[in-house]
């Protein structure tokens, strides 16, 4: 199973841990195409590529995922286009949302039927969640 | 014509005002479908609806307008999966982003050849990039 693992970048890099380690979970279902967005050293790397090779490369790895794991707690303009490009391309889409963190969650998100929606407390109980969720599309 | 204008709501409203001086610019051209985005009261009005009916409204008016009209410059869920969304619809799209802000611009908009995106330092040089944009597609 390939998975596309989105989280904010640009929009702010304080939950980049918490991604990291969602990502070395996820690795225990499949194939995490986007490793790079829990790397504490993303923005010295990406530096080698222009943004439109950074688009041009989600986008490819985004048509060739089996599912998408967003995490929706930081707002995030990538993100936010990341799911609405996955929705078009009618992929399996998880966004986790942290709840307890002062943040409010978009509608576009919060209120669409088209995505499997889960509020979190803690990494523990995301896991839970993401166990659940692989679990059905495992493939 | 039909006018999709998108802005942060629940990812930040400190651009609110500068959100409705572009609804005013905007009206110039055709009928702003989502008026409300510069509204300062849209919190305790929003509330009279679920986020289920707010979704469905935004994304009738995405599939109904002529050109969208994003300001990028606050990250946001939201206005990142309405640029998605309209982009896989087919939709016209200008990106507005703010210079000298200290916001980063996700590589998903800014290396997209797909969206028009134009830099701008202030109102007045947003509104000239506007005028250039809706008058290539006046309907």
């Amino acid at each position: 199973m390939k998975i596309y693992f989105a989280g904010s970048i640009r929009g702010g890099r304080e939950d980049r841990k918490l991604y990291q380690d969602l990502i070395l979970y996820l690795r225990n279902f499949g194939e995490v195409l986007t490793e790079h967005v829990g790397d504490g050293e993303l923005f010295e790397k990406e530096q080698e590529l222009s943004d439109e090779q950074i688009y041009r490369k989600d986008r490819t790895w985004l048509e060739q995922c089996d599912v998408v794991v967003a995490e929706v707690t930081t707002p995030s303009l990538g993100v936010g286009y990341e799911i609405g490009l996955a929705e078009s391309l009618g992929k399996k889409i998880l966004c986790l949302f942290r709840t307890g963190a002062g943040k409010k969650l978009s509608a576009m998100i919060s209120g669409n039927p088209r995505l499997q929606l889960k509020s979190y407390k803690n990494r523990d109980l995301a896991k839970v969640i993401i166990h659940d969720f692989l679990g059905v599309y495992k493939l």
